[in-house]
């Protein structure tokens, strides 16, 4: 048997007066035909990653509306990880030289997590990301409806992985991408779905912090409540561009004398390349006592960061390569306007420079902020259209809904198509 | 020059509601013979220890008050740090070969460190833990009065290195621990004075959040509101028996059926044998779905762990050793009753069991929890007079107050003694 990860079950009522009670009804009509059904998410970790922070939200969410749904964790060694986390880059572009022991890595892992698996019976497994795409594979032959998710853009992949992974990913019953963007060029198959993920607007970071709460947050943070505040929240990676933040920053506050930036980032626990940008972004800001670089290390963590998404005057998503970059629905969710790099899907989320502006350059990007910090009307009103967009388009509860009818399509084709006898080559 | 901290200021007034007028006032009086005073904190790290979260809280009040007070840090490699971290466990009791190469690397970066320290004039410096204790050594005579804060339990230190130590401190003009039983019999010092550290009210993991948004995120963590819990907040490791709560918990549990578990731990980066606990608790936990581990690879923080420690029904602190055990006020600030194991500072924090219960061992430790859990009037009682026992002994304005009052007693001696003169042997 493969690991559980608990995460109990959560009753949809909560989000009535976010959705409306016609929200929450279509939503429990959706999942009608699934009560008592058996479904299983499959992923690779409990933390780390945007998918764990979805599955932590959604997983209850079935469960509350009587789905038997679990949360379930492959086992494997490092050995296996520095594999699929440079399968993960190769996938997202990065140069790499796929070498038959790391596909043998791979497969050996995957063998064995699916041959766990055999021991348990589901009617819907929804499998995420390439770690896991060959469980299905060797789960073998059986009554289950496949669906594997990919949270990343493969739309330049490396070729040599992808060509690897697209036999598994054929044996799926569905794909479901994350945007029409991302789906490889290379990959035929009959049925390819886009969802964009979202947020969980009663997760501790987003439920909504009064703005006293946030201001002594900051406050004891060491921010100045009387000066300008601008915020990055994410990743301390090159692909988050937090130097190109700095320096859009500095040239803002020579217009905006005063002017506090603070970037927040987690510290994963053996990520080489966060430390390395850590000491970079410490050296780079020596001296300069209005930036300030807080980090889970000192105990910040999701509802911290939502006090500074909610109370920064304005926040930057400066991301040069993104997945999805959720931490922008995340800070429009608070009315708070946004200037962010067209990247991924960022664009998607602020089509038409709602919730604030997109750029395409630092420059840029320093010219949008000072904008947003000088016309304070402005800067309301796009907050607050941003805030609207999240809600009509990237909470959790569109995406529950989005998965359950996916799950229907696939049930009323039940027992006609033998999965792996049904990838019809475009 | 060494490098700051940049902390801001922060006004005392906030506490006013907390501590009364009277007690703002006296602060107030105490620190007006230092206005314009320059005052040095230095440690070594600005994360990962209580000391940090003290001096992210102090050294902002300090310069509300009109102090010019810095908090620096001390700079060196991994092979320092890995050096301090054995001489620190020494000091605590832990076997220990001090070897020649282990001297040489411990004066060296101190001896750096105190040139890089003959740029900057303070009036006072305290210096933090023994990482920093031979930097006033190197740093030369000067017209500064030097104190040592000593953080650990050094009642049982390795011979050796509290005999390379004593010169060290020698030097100094006081030497503060945290009690009495920790001061080193072989130490022999003209000032030597004792004060324990405390919580800051104000700070995101003691603010207080309403039992609304408390009861919210244990939900979202997968806290069900209608059974009763227990919490531990402690870092994964073995001093802290965390493996002793699981069976603890399950005694009670034996009782209390649905009783539910939380551990809390934050997981330090390159801790190897945090990750090595965190492993043995997943793998001892597996398939009881009532005990849940949450860290900071999940986005929990400072105010999570306050959410969890206002809404638990009780709150162990199984510390097999401890240094003073702060958690323990933190908790009881939040009107929590605790069940603590007997080590450290922490008889000192719930002194007559006002609090809870101070234990012995796993069995005492479930009696009490199981007792707790089935008089209600009796837990509230106890959590209330905890909250008071806190807001008269363990607040961080009481400790500031100590400061201030050490500081006068030393500047009335400015000029009289030669520091390293003044260690009057027995």
């Amino acid at each position: 048997m493969l690991d559980s990860v608990d995460v109990g079950p959560r009753s949809l009522d909560a989000y009535t007066q976010l959705i409306g009670e016609q929200g929450v009804a279509e939503i429990r009509e959706l999942a009608e035909p699934f009560k008592g059904a058996r479904i299983a998410h499959i992923n690779a970790s409990t933390y780390g990653a945007g998918v764990c922070e979805l599955l932590r939200s959604i997983v209850p969410l079935y469960r509350g509306l009587g789905i038997q749904a679990d949360w379930k964790l492959i086992s494997a060694d490092p050995e296996f990880f520095s594999v699929t986390k440079a399968f993960r880059n190769a996938l997202q572009g990065a140069p790499y030289e796929l070498t038959q022991d790391a596909r043998e890595t791979y497969l050996m892992y995957n063998s064995r997590n699916g041959e766990l698996l055999k021991e348990e019976e589901y009617d819907f497994i929804i499998v995420h990301d390439p770690q896991t795409a060959a469980i299905r594979h060797f789960r073998g032959p059986d009554g289950t409806k496949w669906i594997w998710r990919c949270h990343i853009d493969t739309s330049e992949p490396n070729e040599a992985v992808l060509e690897f992974m697209l036999p598994f990913l054929a044996e799926y019953d569905a794909l479901v991408f994350t945007m029409d963007a991302f789906v490889p060029a290379a990959l035929r198959h009959q049925r390819v779905v886009t969802m964009t993920p979202a947020i969980d607007p009663l997760s501790p970071k987003n439920m909504g912090l009064s703005g006293a709460i946030c201001q002594e947050i900051l406050a004891w943070r060491g921010i100045n409540p009387r000066k300008p505040l601008i915020t990055q929240a994410s990743r301390f990676d090159p692909w988050k561009d937090p130097l190109g933040v700095i320096e859009a920053y500095r040239l803002v506050r020579s217009e905006v004398p005063g002017l506090q930036l603070a970037l927040i980032g987690s510290m994963a626990s053996d990520d080489r390349e966060v430390w390395e940008m850590y000491s970079r972004i410490v050296a780079e800001i020596k001296g300069d006592d209005d930036i300030h670089v807080l980090t889970n290390l000192i105990g910040v963590g999701d509802m911290d960061v939502s006090a500074f998404q909610t109370s920064s005057d304005v926040v930057i998503q400066k991301s040069i390569r993104e997945g999805f970059g959720l931490g922008v629905s995340e800070t429009m969710w608070k009315g708070t306007p946004v200037v962010a790099n067209r990247s991924g899907g960022i664009p998607l989320q602020m089509e038409g420079d709602v919730g604030g502006f997109l750029v395409d350059d630092t420059e840029e990007c320093a010219r949008r902020v000072f904008f947003l910090l000088s016309n304070r009307d402005e800067a309301r009103r796009r907050g607050l259209a941003g805030r609207e967009r999240v809600r009509q388009r990237f909470l959790i509860t569109r995406l529950l809904a989005d998965e359950l009818r996916l799950l229907a399509s696939l049930a009323s084709a039940r027992g006609t198509l033998a999965p792996s006898a049904s990838a019809i080559p475009g």
